[in-house]
């Protein structure tokens, strides 16, 4: 709590709910124990301690769900005042009621956090959950794409009558300390409820939008410990503390904070989080992280053809290209796809004696990280391109390697293979419709090549260099797995004959490349 | 170069010698050849390859000299306007010249980092340097501790006809952008030169005190890569640009800036620059990094000190504390020194039966990390207490364990051990004077180890637990190594016999404990 020119502001710590990002809300009970002691001497009001959630499909941690026992563990750690939040999208109404009877005695605020086309729907769970005995806010959600017609929408007006805080949050942390100013004055006008602000720090401005937001009348802020928190992450909590102990001579341990702070960063040693190029480029032009990670790691776009869909106002179709689109001349009756792995270079040999000896199996390269084992066949050859492909390309293939290839472009990755551009193989490019695999798999090169083998009348796919990924797998490694496999499954259902001929961590039938010599 | 409202602003990028802090200015060539590639094609519009310096005692490498052969080098990689900076305290304006000397032709601007004390005597180096031929920028540094007669003393009004550029150095990194808009209104008032903003990064706000130094009319901004530099580190040349980006649609490549970010990423992993929370302090008080770091790293001060220091006047002395000045009551001729290394324990009963033994040998704790072996034994112990010492050694004396005890503190460390104060060991308390060794090594504990030996007539000096350091060793740790061995040669010229009885890495005459039994 700190006291600038008589107002009070109250601080609120949410490592353990917005740091659950990274842990997938498990956390060592040691460090929860040193977290709550170390909060404890810290000038912290609330410690909001996690969400509370209907069960997933998939696994999510104890500060996920926060079970009774939990609860009660987190309250008996601590006299502090305690939040937990709820994702507005994921329940119904009539599921608050229930949802909170454990947080009853326990928990004094409850947090909504709410996408704007949601208010209306907000404000009836938000009477719900006032009308259990807890505080509410409303974090209202991507305050940097906020239109002006949200301030004078019917639901605004409601906001008085119900909620005890309104909290702008920052979502893509891309916001100014101007932006923060001018939105706190809009709300002044409009809401007498207290307000709030959650900054992130992709832009590095978390600290001074957060001031911003104190300066402009908000009377509770967020941080985390080292700002772990989703993605760039938070406004860091011993940052704040360092600043307003110098500006408010608002008491601070700094030797505890510190102890706390060292336990974090080996957590981040090992979790990474923090802002990035990518993250920085999300928060300037308001893009969710996830996507724009996303596109950068799991589907290789370029930086550069992501900044530059910003301006575009709506994704780029067939129509877009001056580029025929692309209809088979021939059939085939298989085709070897090959991915981006390692195997293939092992099998080289066999992978090229195999293809010789028979030329009327097409490939489909759906990376270009093998294309040198395929120079000088006689096969026809189709390259999937998306994302940074096209430069990869540039750097494998020379003019003369024209024969019987042909450059499939999707629709969406468009804009980024019009950058790199060659001259050397014009007349090869085509561009690729949205086929059965592309619709559940957007933007997936495997998609892609499924998609051509259809159109191609194919009925059996070989697939080589599709090896699974070992050692220390990123998260999108893992999702482009779990993708792929949904492809080979989805291809088996449609009654496609798959298998794969390199070695393979995919669940899929598998034949020896050797056997068909 | 961007171009905010029609006025132009040039952007710096000093990655190679503010980076150099962290490399000892010691570059992959490979790394070299790729920053000066990505800074071609970026809108960067002068590199400051580094420093021009006399020759020095310890090593440095190539981008802090740049002999002739490296100008050449970096002028062929690029045909970006090339800076360099000159440290004003470390050259003569005699130097200046002969020094300057194989820049002509190959860099544009030479920058002067300048002491607000040395403006005067920098006014004249600016001179010849400008004789020269060069550009030439002054970089005053320390903004945040600029007051108000340095606007109105004789030197600044001499600025006007001898710069190019006068430049605002943030070198705490504390700055708020209000305080930067405030300078710049100030200089705008008093200066007609072109202005320059350089920023750091230890409460996160070089970005925007770098824009808001734009909007208040800096013509020049400077940032590293990946914010590469001193301590917390600097603006970041990718942050930047993703910012002018949006702001005014300055083109940038950000394929070609993430592969150069990713390649210092690796060096980041290495080095670990970046800001952390003694860094926020310095910031916040605006402390020097390294004050701040070795006091924490290397004399093991307290955070809640250093930060309490910041509003005290003067340095403590003896006559500030309630205790006596130590005055010995007895002389020893021998002492045995005990450090905090780890071999003592491995020796714990060799060592107990020879103090049992030579009950006339006083020990002196320079660290209380080894206590418990020196617990119930007949020998007078000295404890020297300095930075977060008292808290330790709390943790492990019963009350008990007063005899023959005598707790001795240094003045300048006597804020932090008033802190966790105990009334257990009243009346044992003495303030040491500063002897040879601490005037010589301020604030070492070995030093007052050696002080308190020299009180007490001490003729052979025992040292246990100085193993040295092996693994990865900090660059505090080395520090105290060469310290250690300074003091340890010092001893000996002194006259005394010192050598160690446990394993050492020192260079220092040893003795087997076993051979003394």
């Amino acid at each position: 709590m700190v006291n600038p020119g008589g107002r009070t502001v109250q601080l609120l710590d949410c490592t353990l709910r917005d740091g659950g990002y990274y842990t997938n809300w498990d956390f060592d009970e040691r460090l929860v124990e040193q977290y709550f002691q170390t909060m404890n001497s810290l000038p912290i009001d609330y410690i909001e301690i996690g969400y509370r959630s209907k069960p997933k499909q998939s696994y999510k941690g104890g500060y996920y769900y926060l079970p009774k026992y939990l609860l009660d563990k987190c309250r008996n750690r601590t006299s502090k005042k305690l939040a937990i939040i709820i994702n507005e999208k994921e329940v119904l109404v009539e599921e608050i009621v229930e949802l909170l009877k454990p947080c009853i005695g326990i928990i004094e605020m409850v947090r909504l956090a709410v996408a704007p086309e949601n208010l209306e729907r907000a404000i009836r769970c938000a009477e719900v959950v006032k009308e259990q005995g807890f505080l509410i806010s409303l974090n209202l959600m991507y305050a940097s794409k906020w239109e002006e017609k949200l301030y004078v929408s019917e639901s605004f007006k409601y906001l008085n009558g119900v909620l005890d805080y309104f909290y702008v949050v920052d979502s893509y942390g891309g916001m100014t300390p101007n932006e923060v100013t001018n939105i706190f004055n809009k709300l002044k006008e409009k809401l007498s409820v207290d307000l709030g602000f959650h900054g992130h720090n992709n832009i590095e401005m978390a600290l001074i939008n957060s001031l911003a937001a104190i300066d402009a009348g908000a009377v509770l802020v967020d941080a985390t410990v080292c700002g772990m928190g989703r993605g760039a992450g938070n406004l860091k909590t011993e940052l704040l503390l360092s600043i307003l102990h110098r500006k408010y001579e608002v008491p601070v341990d700094f030797d505890i904070l510190n102890e706390l702070v060292e336990s974090f960063l080996d957590l981040k040693e090992r979790y990474k989080w923090g802002t990035n190029l990518p993250y920085m480029l999300s928060g300037a032009f308001s893009l969710p992280q996830n996507t724009v990670l996303g596109r950068v790691k799991k589907r290789f776009f370029s930086l550069n053809s992501i900044v530059r869909g910003v301006s575009s106002t709506s994704s780029p179709t067939v129509g877009d290209f001056d580029f025929p689109v692309f209809s088979p001349v021939k059939n085939f009756a298989k085709v070897m796809v090959v991915g981006g792995g390692s195997t293939p270079q092992e099998f080289a040999g066999a992978i090229k004696e195999y293809l010789k000896e028979n030329s009327e199996i097409c490939v489909i390269h759906s990376s270009s990280r093998n294309l040198k084992i395929f120079l000088n066949l006689p096969n026809h050859q189709f390259h999937c391109l998306s994302g940074k492909e096209i430069h990869r390309l540039e750097k494998k293939l020379h003019s003369g390697d024209r024969s019987k290839r042909i450059f499939l472009i999707s629709p969406q990755a468009g804009e980024t293979i019009q950058d790199g551009f060659s001259s050397k193989f014009e007349g090869l490019f085509e561009v690729l419709e949205k086929g059965f695999f592309q619709e559940k798999y957007d933007l997936s090169t495997t998609a892609m090549a499924m998609d051509i083998a259809s159109c191609l009348n194919v009925q059996e796919v070989m697939f080589i260099g599709y090896d699974g990924y070992t050692g220390r797998v990123s998260p999108e490694q893992m999702e482009l797995f779990e993708e792929n496999q949904e492809i080979f499954n989805e291809a088996k259902r449609k009654g496609l004959m798959v298998f794969s001929l390199t070695p393979s961590m995919y669940k899929i039938s598998s034949k020896s490349i050797f056997s068909l010599l």
